[in-house]
Protein backbone atom coordinates (compact mmCIF):
# COMPACT_ATOMS: atom_id res chain seq x y z
CA UNK A 1 0.00 0.00 0.00
CA UNK A 2 1.34 3.45 -0.71
CA UNK A 3 2.72 5.43 2.00
CA UNK A 4 0.40 8.78 1.67
CA UNK A 5 -2.80 6.54 1.31
CA UNK A 6 -2.39 4.24 4.70
CA UNK A 7 -4.64 5.12 7.69
CA UNK A 8 -7.38 6.34 5.20
CA UNK A 9 -10.82 5.41 4.56
CA UNK A 10 -9.19 3.51 1.60
CA UNK A 11 -9.23 -0.16 3.38
CA UNK A 12 -12.98 0.50 4.49
CA UNK A 13 -15.44 -1.79 2.31
CA UNK A 14 -18.49 0.74 0.93
CA UNK A 15 -21.65 -0.92 1.27
CA UNK A 16 -24.87 0.14 -1.64
CA UNK A 17 -27.91 -1.37 -1.55
CA UNK A 18 -29.74 -1.18 -4.89
CA UNK A 19 -32.42 1.52 -5.25
CA UNK A 20 -33.93 -0.52 -8.01
CA UNK A 21 -33.86 -2.81 -11.05
CA UNK A 22 -33.44 -2.73 -14.80
CA UNK A 23 -36.16 -4.79 -16.70
CA UNK A 24 -35.64 -5.07 -20.94
CA UNK A 25 -35.55 -8.02 -23.23
CA UNK A 26 -31.65 -8.47 -23.15
CA UNK A 27 -30.67 -11.09 -21.01
CA UNK A 28 -27.32 -11.87 -22.02
CA UNK A 29 -24.10 -9.02 -22.13
CA UNK A 30 -22.31 -9.28 -25.28
CA UNK A 31 -19.01 -9.08 -23.66
CA UNK A 32 -18.01 -11.62 -21.22
CA UNK A 33 -15.01 -11.71 -19.07
CA UNK A 34 -12.84 -15.18 -18.93
CA UNK A 35 -9.66 -15.49 -16.68
CA UNK A 36 -7.35 -14.28 -19.52
CA UNK A 37 -9.70 -10.81 -20.43
CA UNK A 38 -12.49 -10.37 -22.23
CA UNK A 39 -14.06 -12.16 -24.96
CA UNK A 40 -17.19 -11.76 -27.48
CA UNK A 41 -20.49 -13.02 -27.65
CA UNK A 42 -21.30 -13.43 -31.08
CA UNK A 43 -20.51 -11.64 -34.33
CA UNK A 44 -18.62 -8.43 -34.16
CA UNK A 45 -20.94 -6.74 -36.70
CA UNK A 46 -24.06 -7.93 -35.05
CA UNK A 47 -22.82 -6.77 -31.60
CA UNK A 48 -21.60 -3.43 -33.22
CA UNK A 49 -25.70 -3.27 -34.73
CA UNK A 50 -26.73 -4.23 -30.92
CA UNK A 51 -24.74 -1.31 -29.70
CA UNK A 52 -26.61 0.79 -31.91
CA UNK A 53 -29.70 -0.48 -31.75
CA UNK A 54 -29.60 -0.28 -28.21
CA UNK A 55 -30.18 3.39 -29.00
CA UNK A 56 -33.90 2.65 -29.61
CA UNK A 57 -33.99 -0.40 -27.27
CA UNK A 58 -36.67 0.56 -24.30
CA UNK A 59 -35.79 -0.48 -20.60
CA UNK A 60 -37.89 0.11 -17.19
CA UNK A 61 -36.38 1.26 -14.19
CA UNK A 62 -38.68 -0.09 -11.17
CA UNK A 63 -37.40 2.00 -8.15
CA UNK A 64 -38.08 0.48 -4.49
CA UNK A 65 -41.07 1.46 -3.61
CA UNK A 66 -40.15 2.46 -0.09
CA UNK A 67 -38.50 5.23 -1.62
CA UNK A 68 -41.58 7.14 -3.19
CA UNK A 69 -41.01 10.57 -3.70
CA UNK A 70 -37.36 10.26 -4.83
CA UNK A 71 -38.21 10.32 -8.34
CA UNK A 72 -40.18 13.63 -8.01
CA UNK A 73 -39.57 16.11 -10.39
CA UNK A 74 -37.62 14.07 -12.93
CA UNK A 75 -39.52 14.56 -15.57
CA UNK A 76 -38.13 18.27 -16.27
CA UNK A 77 -35.11 16.27 -17.54
CA UNK A 78 -35.04 15.30 -21.23
CA UNK A 79 -31.63 12.56 -19.83
CA UNK A 80 -31.22 10.85 -16.70
CA UNK A 81 -27.51 9.64 -15.83
CA UNK A 82 -28.27 5.92 -14.59
CA UNK A 83 -25.30 3.92 -12.27
CA UNK A 84 -25.96 -0.10 -12.02
CA UNK A 85 -24.27 -2.90 -11.28
CA UNK A 86 -22.90 -5.10 -13.68
CA UNK A 87 -24.06 -8.38 -11.94
CA UNK A 88 -23.58 -10.73 -14.33
CA UNK A 89 -19.47 -10.36 -13.79
CA UNK A 90 -18.07 -12.82 -11.93
CA UNK A 91 -16.57 -12.03 -8.67
CA UNK A 92 -13.43 -13.41 -8.88
CA UNK A 93 -12.90 -11.44 -12.95
CA UNK A 94 -13.04 -8.16 -10.68
CA UNK A 95 -8.97 -8.89 -10.58
CA UNK A 96 -8.33 -8.04 -14.26
CA UNK A 97 -6.30 -5.14 -14.60
CA UNK A 98 -5.67 -5.19 -18.17
CA UNK A 99 -7.73 -5.91 -21.32
CA UNK A 100 -8.04 -5.96 -24.96
CA UNK A 101 -10.58 -3.58 -25.67
CA UNK A 102 -13.97 -5.44 -26.51
CA UNK A 103 -11.99 -8.30 -26.32
CA UNK A 104 -10.51 -7.75 -30.14
CA UNK A 105 -6.61 -8.60 -30.53
CA UNK A 106 -6.13 -6.42 -33.01
CA UNK A 107 -6.66 -3.61 -30.06
CA UNK A 108 -3.72 -2.64 -28.21
CA UNK A 109 -3.73 -4.14 -24.33
CA UNK A 110 -4.90 -1.59 -22.11
CA UNK A 111 -5.43 -0.40 -18.36
CA UNK A 112 -8.94 -1.31 -17.60
CA UNK A 113 -9.77 2.07 -16.07
CA UNK A 114 -9.06 3.12 -19.93
CA UNK A 115 -11.64 1.14 -21.09
CA UNK A 116 -15.32 0.92 -20.70
CA UNK A 117 -14.80 -3.16 -19.64
CA UNK A 118 -17.80 -4.33 -17.31
CA UNK A 119 -15.15 -6.59 -15.79
CA UNK A 120 -13.77 -4.19 -13.50
CA UNK A 121 -12.77 -3.95 -9.31
CA UNK A 122 -16.12 -1.93 -8.89
CA UNK A 123 -18.15 -3.12 -11.93
CA UNK A 124 -20.62 0.05 -11.39
CA UNK A 125 -21.62 0.84 -15.16
CA UNK A 126 -22.86 4.09 -16.37
CA UNK A 127 -25.07 5.07 -19.52
CA UNK A 128 -26.99 8.34 -20.25
CA UNK A 129 -30.48 7.30 -21.52
CA UNK A 130 -33.36 8.99 -22.44
CA UNK A 131 -36.32 9.77 -20.16
CA UNK A 132 -39.58 9.20 -21.97
CA UNK A 133 -41.96 8.36 -19.10
CA UNK A 134 -42.25 8.09 -15.67
CA UNK A 135 -45.52 6.40 -14.21
CA UNK A 136 -45.00 6.13 -10.64
CA UNK A 137 -41.75 4.55 -9.06
CA UNK A 138 -41.17 3.16 -12.89
CA UNK A 139 -39.58 5.02 -15.37
CA UNK A 140 -39.27 4.23 -19.65
CA UNK A 141 -35.97 5.18 -20.86
CA UNK A 142 -34.00 4.60 -24.22
CA UNK A 143 -30.09 3.81 -24.87
CA UNK A 144 -29.97 1.93 -21.77
CA UNK A 145 -27.34 -0.98 -22.27
CA UNK A 146 -27.72 -2.33 -18.97
CA UNK A 147 -28.81 -6.25 -19.05
CA UNK A 148 -32.49 -7.26 -17.71
CA UNK A 149 -32.07 -7.85 -13.87
CA UNK A 150 -29.59 -5.40 -13.58
CA UNK A 151 -29.45 -3.65 -9.87
CA UNK A 152 -29.83 0.41 -10.09
CA UNK A 153 -27.41 1.98 -7.85
CA UNK A 154 -28.40 5.48 -8.47
CA UNK A 155 -30.21 7.96 -11.06
CA UNK A 156 -28.92 11.00 -11.51
CA UNK A 157 -30.02 14.53 -13.73
CA UNK A 158 -28.37 14.25 -17.06
CA UNK A 159 -27.01 18.41 -17.07
CA UNK A 160 -25.54 18.72 -20.46
CA UNK A 161 -23.87 22.39 -19.93
CA UNK A 162 -21.82 20.98 -16.95
CA UNK A 163 -19.58 18.63 -19.54
CA UNK A 164 -17.22 19.64 -22.10
CA UNK A 165 -18.29 19.59 -25.25
CA UNK A 166 -15.18 20.25 -27.30
CA UNK A 167 -11.45 19.62 -27.10
CA UNK A 168 -12.13 15.63 -25.87
CA UNK A 169 -9.14 13.53 -27.04
CA UNK A 170 -9.69 9.71 -27.34
CA UNK A 171 -7.13 6.89 -28.10
CA UNK A 172 -7.05 5.42 -31.44
CA UNK A 173 -8.39 2.03 -31.07
CA UNK A 174 -11.38 3.56 -29.42
CA UNK A 175 -12.12 5.76 -32.35
CA UNK A 176 -11.81 3.40 -34.36
CA UNK A 177 -15.05 1.44 -32.08
CA UNK A 178 -16.84 4.67 -32.72
CA UNK A 179 -16.03 4.07 -36.51
CA UNK A 180 -17.91 1.04 -36.18
CA UNK A 181 -20.46 1.81 -34.59
CA UNK A 182 -21.45 4.88 -37.39
CA UNK A 183 -20.57 2.71 -40.13
CA UNK A 184 -23.51 -0.03 -38.68
CA UNK A 185 -25.42 3.00 -38.43
CA UNK A 186 -25.13 3.98 -41.57
CA UNK A 187 -26.15 0.59 -43.56
CA UNK A 188 -29.05 0.08 -41.11
CA UNK A 189 -30.37 3.83 -42.04
CA UNK A 190 -30.20 2.40 -45.46
CA UNK A 191 -32.02 -0.34 -44.93
CA UNK B 1 -41.85 -3.88 -2.08
CA UNK B 2 -43.07 -4.24 -5.66
CA UNK B 3 -44.21 -7.99 -7.01
CA UNK B 4 -42.33 -7.43 -10.09
CA UNK B 5 -39.03 -6.74 -8.14
CA UNK B 6 -39.57 -9.35 -5.96
CA UNK B 7 -37.35 -12.53 -6.19
CA UNK B 8 -34.40 -10.57 -7.15
CA UNK B 9 -30.96 -9.20 -7.18
CA UNK B 10 -32.68 -6.15 -5.54
CA UNK B 11 -32.70 -6.92 -1.92
CA UNK B 12 -29.08 -8.54 -1.94
CA UNK B 13 -25.83 -5.61 -0.78
CA UNK B 14 -23.17 -4.74 -2.77
CA UNK B 15 -19.79 -4.13 -1.83
CA UNK B 16 -17.09 -1.76 -2.99
CA UNK B 17 -13.70 -1.28 -2.04
CA UNK B 18 -12.16 1.83 -2.61
CA UNK B 19 -9.17 1.74 -5.48
CA UNK B 20 -7.57 4.78 -4.40
CA UNK B 21 -8.50 7.85 -2.77
CA UNK B 22 -8.41 11.50 -3.44
CA UNK B 23 -5.97 14.66 -2.43
CA UNK B 24 -6.65 17.88 -2.75
CA UNK B 25 -7.22 21.04 -0.61
CA UNK B 26 -10.69 20.94 -0.24
CA UNK B 27 -11.54 19.78 3.39
CA UNK B 28 -15.23 19.88 4.12
CA UNK B 29 -18.22 19.79 1.17
CA UNK B 30 -20.07 22.86 1.08
CA UNK B 31 -23.78 21.17 1.18
CA UNK B 32 -24.29 19.16 4.69
CA UNK B 33 -26.96 16.94 4.74
CA UNK B 34 -28.99 17.47 8.10
CA UNK B 35 -31.98 15.11 9.19
CA UNK B 36 -34.56 18.06 7.54
CA UNK B 37 -32.41 18.45 4.06
CA UNK B 38 -29.47 20.08 2.89
CA UNK B 39 -28.20 23.27 4.17
CA UNK B 40 -25.23 25.36 2.31
CA UNK B 41 -21.83 25.64 4.45
CA UNK B 42 -21.15 29.78 4.22
CA UNK B 43 -22.18 32.23 1.54
CA UNK B 44 -24.40 31.52 -1.71
CA UNK B 45 -21.68 33.50 -3.85
CA UNK B 46 -18.72 32.03 -2.13
CA UNK B 47 -19.85 28.59 -2.84
CA UNK B 48 -21.11 29.49 -6.42
CA UNK B 49 -17.23 30.76 -6.66
CA UNK B 50 -16.02 27.68 -5.42
CA UNK B 51 -18.11 25.31 -7.98
CA UNK B 52 -16.88 27.62 -11.08
CA UNK B 53 -13.01 27.64 -9.19
CA UNK B 54 -13.18 24.14 -8.89
CA UNK B 55 -12.79 23.82 -12.80
CA UNK B 56 -9.54 25.14 -12.30
CA UNK B 57 -8.57 23.42 -8.74
CA UNK B 58 -5.90 20.84 -8.50
CA UNK B 59 -6.31 16.84 -7.60
CA UNK B 60 -4.02 13.94 -7.08
CA UNK B 61 -6.21 10.47 -7.75
CA UNK B 62 -3.59 7.71 -5.87
CA UNK B 63 -4.44 4.44 -7.00
CA UNK B 64 -4.06 1.27 -5.14
CA UNK B 65 -0.36 0.02 -5.69
CA UNK B 66 -1.99 -3.64 -5.89
CA UNK B 67 -3.57 -2.52 -9.12
CA UNK B 68 -0.35 -1.71 -11.14
CA UNK B 69 -1.48 -1.07 -15.01
CA UNK B 70 -5.03 -0.68 -14.41
CA UNK B 71 -4.36 3.03 -15.69
CA UNK B 72 -2.00 1.85 -18.37
CA UNK B 73 -3.66 4.51 -21.33
CA UNK B 74 -4.83 7.07 -19.52
CA UNK B 75 -2.39 9.20 -20.60
CA UNK B 76 -4.36 9.02 -23.95
CA UNK B 77 -7.83 10.73 -22.79
CA UNK B 78 -8.19 14.37 -22.72
CA UNK B 79 -10.96 13.54 -19.85
CA UNK B 80 -11.91 10.86 -17.14
CA UNK B 81 -14.96 10.14 -15.32
CA UNK B 82 -14.09 9.49 -11.74
CA UNK B 83 -16.71 7.92 -9.49
CA UNK B 84 -16.48 8.78 -5.83
CA UNK B 85 -17.96 8.19 -2.58
CA UNK B 86 -19.54 10.79 -0.55
CA UNK B 87 -18.14 10.07 2.30
CA UNK B 88 -18.83 12.79 4.80
CA UNK B 89 -22.58 11.64 4.00
CA UNK B 90 -23.78 10.76 7.47
CA UNK B 91 -25.11 6.97 7.01
CA UNK B 92 -28.44 8.03 8.62
CA UNK B 93 -28.80 11.14 5.86
CA UNK B 94 -28.73 8.15 2.95
CA UNK B 95 -32.82 7.63 3.84
CA UNK B 96 -33.78 11.27 2.41
CA UNK B 97 -35.51 11.27 -0.32
CA UNK B 98 -36.91 14.32 -1.16
CA UNK B 99 -34.87 18.02 -0.74
CA UNK B 100 -34.44 21.94 -1.45
CA UNK B 101 -31.49 22.11 -4.18
CA UNK B 102 -28.49 23.23 -2.90
CA UNK B 103 -30.47 23.75 0.41
CA UNK B 104 -32.03 26.80 -1.03
CA UNK B 105 -36.14 26.78 0.01
CA UNK B 106 -36.57 29.28 -3.02
CA UNK B 107 -36.36 26.21 -5.19
CA UNK B 108 -39.29 23.66 -5.43
CA UNK B 109 -38.29 20.84 -3.24
CA UNK B 110 -37.60 17.82 -5.15
CA UNK B 111 -36.95 14.23 -5.29
CA UNK B 112 -33.14 13.27 -4.70
CA UNK B 113 -32.57 11.76 -7.96
CA UNK B 114 -33.84 14.68 -9.58
CA UNK B 115 -30.85 16.72 -7.64
CA UNK B 116 -27.00 15.99 -7.23
CA UNK B 117 -27.18 16.39 -3.22
CA UNK B 118 -24.28 14.39 -2.17
CA UNK B 119 -27.43 12.99 0.21
CA UNK B 120 -28.45 10.16 -1.83
CA UNK B 121 -29.32 6.08 -0.87
CA UNK B 122 -26.40 5.50 -2.26
CA UNK B 123 -23.45 8.38 -2.08
CA UNK B 124 -21.85 7.52 -5.35
CA UNK B 125 -20.98 10.73 -6.90
CA UNK B 126 -19.59 11.49 -10.65
CA UNK B 127 -17.43 14.31 -12.35
CA UNK B 128 -15.82 14.93 -15.41
CA UNK B 129 -12.41 15.92 -14.82
CA UNK B 130 -9.52 17.21 -16.92
CA UNK B 131 -6.07 14.70 -16.92
CA UNK B 132 -3.11 16.86 -16.59
CA UNK B 133 -1.03 14.43 -15.60
CA UNK B 134 -0.51 10.56 -15.02
CA UNK B 135 2.92 9.61 -12.93
CA UNK B 136 2.55 5.64 -12.17
CA UNK B 137 -0.41 5.01 -9.91
CA UNK B 138 -0.94 8.81 -9.50
CA UNK B 139 -3.08 10.97 -11.89
CA UNK B 140 -3.27 15.35 -11.60
CA UNK B 141 -6.54 16.38 -12.29
CA UNK B 142 -8.45 19.32 -12.70
CA UNK B 143 -12.59 20.19 -12.06
CA UNK B 144 -12.53 17.40 -9.35
CA UNK B 145 -15.15 18.93 -7.01
CA UNK B 146 -14.27 15.68 -4.30
CA UNK B 147 -13.33 16.64 -0.67
CA UNK B 148 -9.93 15.50 0.55
CA UNK B 149 -9.86 11.98 1.28
CA UNK B 150 -12.49 10.85 -0.85
CA UNK B 151 -12.53 6.91 -1.76
CA UNK B 152 -12.50 6.45 -5.76
CA UNK B 153 -14.60 3.82 -6.60
CA UNK B 154 -13.91 3.69 -10.65
CA UNK B 155 -12.47 5.84 -13.10
CA UNK B 156 -13.47 5.29 -16.49
CA UNK B 157 -12.83 7.13 -20.03
CA UNK B 158 -14.81 10.34 -21.45
CA UNK B 159 -15.94 9.84 -24.45
CA UNK B 160 -17.45 12.98 -26.00
CA UNK B 161 -19.77 11.48 -28.59
CA UNK B 162 -21.55 8.71 -26.30
CA UNK B 163 -23.21 11.60 -24.86
CA UNK B 164 -26.14 13.93 -26.09
CA UNK B 165 -24.77 17.12 -27.24
CA UNK B 166 -28.36 18.61 -28.20
CA UNK B 167 -32.01 18.39 -27.05
CA UNK B 168 -31.04 18.45 -23.43
CA UNK B 169 -33.96 19.31 -21.00
CA UNK B 170 -33.41 20.44 -17.33
CA UNK B 171 -35.96 22.37 -14.95
CA UNK B 172 -35.96 25.94 -14.42
CA UNK B 173 -34.21 26.08 -11.25
CA UNK B 174 -31.33 23.72 -12.42
CA UNK B 175 -31.09 26.44 -15.51
CA UNK B 176 -31.02 28.90 -12.90
CA UNK B 177 -27.76 27.51 -10.26
CA UNK B 178 -26.32 27.39 -13.88
CA UNK B 179 -26.74 31.13 -14.44
CA UNK B 180 -25.60 31.76 -11.37
CA UNK B 181 -22.38 30.14 -11.76
CA UNK B 182 -21.90 31.35 -15.22
CA UNK B 183 -22.78 34.90 -13.60
CA UNK B 184 -19.73 34.56 -10.89
CA UNK B 185 -17.41 32.95 -13.83
CA UNK B 186 -18.14 36.20 -16.00
CA UNK B 187 -17.39 38.29 -12.40
CA UNK B 188 -13.97 36.43 -11.89
CA UNK B 189 -12.94 36.71 -15.27
CA UNK B 190 -13.37 40.94 -15.34
CA UNK B 191 -10.92 40.97 -12.18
Amino acid sequence: MNESVEGTTLNKDITLRPVGIVRNTIKEPFLVAGADGLSMRGELHDNMKRVHSSQAESSEIVIRNDLAGILDGIEEYSHIIVLYWAHKVQESRRTLTKVHPMGRKDYPIQGIFSTCSPARPNPVLMTVARLKERKGNVLTVTGLDAVDGSPVIDIKPYVGRFYPDEDIRIPDWMQQIQREVAQVKSQVDMI
